[in-house]
């Protein structure tokens, strides 16, 4: 056994609805999970405001972490049992923390806080690897260069490809976590899929994770769940709704903190958020218990558009919306003419939104970035991309329904709505309720 | 139609994993779901500290009481279909809102918090219920005394004795839902009841809710559940080490508070929580969020007890915990002088605890109060409370197995251990590990 | 209430895995189901040789009935609760009779012994609904022309159209409850819908059953799970295989009975069935019992041809099976000939099959007949063909992915496989094992 | 590897409703699978006559036997990973075909049938194992002695104790398995056991397979569903009913076989069934199908206590029955007497019934066989008795509800109803329907 495997006296256990057990075998993985860095996790939703739609996904990233790390277990010692050759044994430690700890990174309702401040969770993720952090010393206990190893993986530079592409593909380990976890906490079956025939059917070759020819249909299964789950879930425009409010308070308070406002509440490390300047340890103090408290003490700040909005969110009194298939630039011009013309605030009272701008990606065959594609392994040990053999995979690629979305507080648009110019106000939906 | 039911143009829905959707046909039901006093059960665990034990017991007191309104309503309306002549259809409205607001009043982590301070969620319930708060407006629209009424379902002295039990009773659409929901997110299959069945049993009669004998079965099985989670999720001994460090957290911080001690970080409105003086719209900012926001800042507090507790509260670092049958109150003395002699604190590097002291209750037979029985309905149309008839239910009435538990800091006791009297140091099971 | 309507004093219910409980409110329908020939059913199995394949798959007739009448109960009481004014509620014991009994006259194996015997399942169901059976005089009880009614819901030509396109159509009772209870039995988990989502979408509407355009999704991915199904289940190669082995049995027997080849075993009403002269008393005898004891005895019979197809049937050594993109004809001639050249027996020893031959419908929305279609019905209150609006129906529409499969003796092949000329040696995967 | 290790060149996988799949990874298993002795196994159902009571319960010994042979599997591959040195790796094989094979000799209905004809189907198991069959070709294929190690497993006198333990015991795979089998098939809940749990905590030890002690709450789990599912399920008074028109067909057809009745339908091998002089070749002629197709030919039999017991059991016209606490034996006389003086037969319009007489074992901890209990390992490597420290186990041993079943045909006890004695007719719940 190699010296740097320290297992555990006894396997633990944590007891997971999706997974039912998730196993620790060994004794770096379970001091990672203890540290105070992957702790936190338990403070950041997996969903972020998804649980304003979907009440029942209040399931946070330390669960979806703790599958993560479980497929990627289960995954390989089903190729240590095999022995298949081009699996590299050695990779197994680096593989199982990278599995572990890949959303380490993630801010509170990281979505719209890394859109509103030009964050990036995996930058975050390498720094606490990287840094002076627990994490950091559990990982060089084992040997110095794991926490870089580690940290490679995630950036996707890793000298073994194949331990990329393991924790990083439109088949990696993370998918079928997230895709069962959600179905599952949302209640909304999309997402059920076979994992146990798609693990069977992984093979390691040449450099690359790809999947038996008999796996197909289960891998076709897999993407329709996906493509079903993006759409009924992910995309969902309530939930959409929440994040614009969310950005929304961000910029407003960025804003405020800009023109040297002076807030009623600003804890710590909130004021490094706003001028970019967070430390490692700063970041870390950051999660969804801190900005919903500053939302709560926010809802009573003097400025009413910051406290307006942060009464929205905490009381879920989201904007409505209206879906058009396509809208003109100048009619966004005009709308917001329009609305400031009657008071409304033409910044924050109207907000257009459109599916795919959203950081989730969508399996595409045609990437360039070899990575990006599901390979199938025939009996005459070739590779086939998936969408050239599937009928099913090949009809639903570059299938987009996305429409565009407006967005507007209802009970405000309603009280002015007699005094719009007639082409503005069909496009919403205001009527005597 | 009564007046005072005004359905919704459409029905609406709430995707739930447990009962698949909730439905609401009823505007006042719509409006009382959107009500910030109901929205803010969003940020109030429904088992508290239990997911530091169950990482999937994240879920809220929000998905919990759409749950127990969820079970009520189909009760009600299988009732009404029946045409049974013992329920009185004019209360409809009256248990359907006990039902969604009988969890209104729930404090953050509130076994711990009640336990520290002295206070009910029963009673904040009802203040919130007959305070000056948007779910007193929408109850209120209904007719004047709705308020009144649903606070007396809850306070358990409604007139109408038949209510009070369809709420509360060892057989209430309370139980059964967090029966279900908490198996269903720790992931745990002991709660796995039939409900259908059950509720398909339920006869309303003579002023209380009975089972139909032929039910008796699945009585049997819904007890045992219960017998089962009691003792696997809810006094599962990890989750009372969390517990205790939050009530230490609790102690601590209040007597630095009565000390005059200078917090760095006291927001609103715990001061209020300290010296007892809430206001029902003080008690309302109060949720998880803001918890664990001030024990982040108390984390780095000057009163070394207190961020010690905060930072073994936020990062998991609990205290172990060893079992015995019984302990001599002598030998409870013993320990703490000892503990005290090597430079331990007496008061908070030592707790004992004995599950039965929770507010959680298990079901007795033979309690004097009428309605904490379950009764069958015989063909003969007489009443037979169910430990007479079942083998089963009378076998496991009363069943006691709780033992003692002794928690202490593992690390902390680890460094004086050798220092302590061989009798003392027998009771703790440390060794080189 | 009208006169037709008997309901039993208690609700009497079947407890289904599929749908917890199958509910019977009425007499009618609780006689129909204790008639001996609704209990038939139960000794036909709901998917023929499928258990051959999927082991699970052993569920009968009888409970995929119940299935269809509930889910049909389900609809019907949702339209009358919400008083929908586009469904004849008149016709509700016509629609459960017809939902219930849809399937009565399917004989054993029907795929192949229709196919063998050029029978028709529905013609016979209409038969046993009309003859001199239980289930006629149950039905005449409630009035003189309900037989016939439920005859022409069967026959789709029932004057209420509605009734016809609820009982058959893209989105019906029948096929819902296939693909939820063949999902179920074989284990696959293709085939899970949200069902409850789906009914609640349903809308009687001018002579068709329609569903909102909300529900689109939902409908979305039950003809994803369909595919899936169709192409992991229905059509599975092995249970082909078996089927093929199933049709040359009868071929056989028929050619034998033709020729007066004196059977050892021979039970009536087998004669019947070879000279297509059944009666209906008679065709109620047939059922698997019968042709799998038949089998077992022709095992022994001294014609070698059935005795060896009858072995294999019964302990499952099917013949094995080649892929082949497309195959000529005079290829296939060739085999036939060369087969024959080496001692095998070109009409036995080698079929061809290609799975869309099948009696299963795949959803065509371009078919000409009006109630083959999927419609939407949009907020206007316009009716929309799914494919319209759905680019993932649009996408898998007309998709073929069959194959043709080539069926043949593996170890019999194998023994004079050296000696087939190459050109057809080279069409098999025959070699050292 | 152990010589008579042969595996598969890929494993192969068996689709299963409850295990999700079957792995076989061993030629030997995939054989003996494969032989037309196991196979029949397709055509015995699980439960009897179970599905005349819970529709869903058509599955058959053929997949309960490959669920045994999984979690056997399972169970070694454990102890194998593990390196348990109590575990006897070379007896893996042995154990693997005795837990697959241990149903072999069961019959069609065999509760029935065995106590109608006074035989054992573990004797007939042994009986084909050791006799002229493909499966002990196959068995002797790996060793001369292994048709004989497997007979030993089966009747419990192996000489490796701990073998016989792993497949005979109160935790056995075969109980585990029929628990959740037919929890899955029948729709009842209460068969869901911790598997993956109990799994995980069994140890070979000293010649026993125990539980380590903290898996006891999980053994509590299972004990109680098992409880549940015997009176739910097993002891269902349904079920009994159609057992007892089984023997009494059984019984009447004897009767007239020795009389020389000249039956119009009498296949192979049924005289051996009546004269108990079965070969093993002829008893493995005997299935379901040949059981049932003789019943539907008899139901045009000449005697009409046969025919009609045929059409009683084909039909589903079963006997109706009346539940009491105890009742003498000279009022069974009595009643007997007075049925036959108002035209009834004594012998076939009564019956009665008592559970416990059934061949099911209920888990006795007092047992005097050693193999019978339940043996927990503590953390000081003590075994101790599971009752000794369960209270819940404790109070449910030798509880016994079991209740007399007065069995009668409704219609034909309802038209002499008038005629018989007040005190005979008091006990049969008789009434103008």
């Amino acid at each position: 056994m190699p010296n740097y495997i320290k297992p555990l006296r006894e396997e633990k256990v944590f007891k997971d609805p999706v997974h039912n057990y998730v196993h620790v075998q060994d004794r770096t993985i379970w001091s990672l999970i203890n540290t105070a860095e992957f702790q936190r996790l338990r403070r950041i939703r997996q969903l972020g405001t998804t649980y304003l739609t979907f009440h029942g996904a209040e399931h946070s990233r330390f669960s979806h972490s703790l599958g993560v790390y479980e497929i990627t277990r289960r995954i390989i010692s089903q190729f240590e049992r095999n022995n298949y050759p081009d699996w590299p044994v050695e990779e197994n430690m680096v593989a199982m923390c990278a599995a572990l700890l890949h959303d380490l990174g993630h801010g509170p309702f990281s979505h719209s806080i890394e859109e509103a401040f030009h964050m990036d969770h995996e930058d975050w993720t390498c720094k606490i690897i990287l840094g002076d952090t627990d994490v950091n010393r559990v990982l060089r206990e084992v040997s110095e260069d794991l926490p870089e190893k580690v940290a490679a993986v995630i950036r996707k530079d890793y000298e073994q490809e194949i331990v990329v592409n393991l924790i990083t593909s439109p088949l990696d380990a993370d998918r079928m976590d997230y895709l069962l976890r959600d179905a599952y906490f949302t209640g909304v079956n999309y997402g059920t899929i076979d994992i146990d025939r798609i693990l069977r059917m992984l093979r390691p070759y040449n450099g690359r994770i790809v999947v038996k020819e008999s796996g197909m249909h289960a891998v076709e299964d897999y993407l329709m769940s996906r493509y079903q789950m993006y759409w009924q879930v992910y995309f969902h425009p309530v939930t959409r709704s929440s994040e614009i409010i969310l950005r929304q308070i961000f910029r407003r308070a960025g804003e405020l903190y800009k023109e040297g406002y002076d807030f009623a509440f600003l804890p710590q490390p909130l004021p490094g958020l706003f001028t970019n300047e967070l430390t490692v340890k700063e970041y870390l103090k950051l999660d969804e218990s801190l900005i919903q408290t500053t939302f709560m003490q926010w809802s009573d700040e003097q400025d009413s558009i910051l406290s307006e909005l942060c009464c929205r969110f905490l009381h879920r009194r989201l904007y409505k919306y209206v879906e058009v298939d396509s809208i003109h630039p100048e009619t966004v011009d005009k709308i917001r003419s329009s609305f400031e013309k009657v008071g409304l605030n033409p910044e924050y009272d109207f907000e257009i939104d459109f599916p795919t701008d959203l950081p989730y990606d969508v399996f595409l065959p045609n990437s360039t970035k070899r990575g990006n594609q599901i390979l199938l392994l025939t009996k005459q040990d070739k590779l086939r991309e998936i969408s050239e053999v599937s009928d099913i995979v090949r009809s639903i690629t570059g299938l987009h329904r996305g429409k565009y979305h407006l967005y507007y507080p209802h009970h405000k648009l309603a009280e002015v709505f007699s005094r719009l110019p007639q082409e503005i106000a069909s496009i919403f939906p205001i009527s005597a309720d």
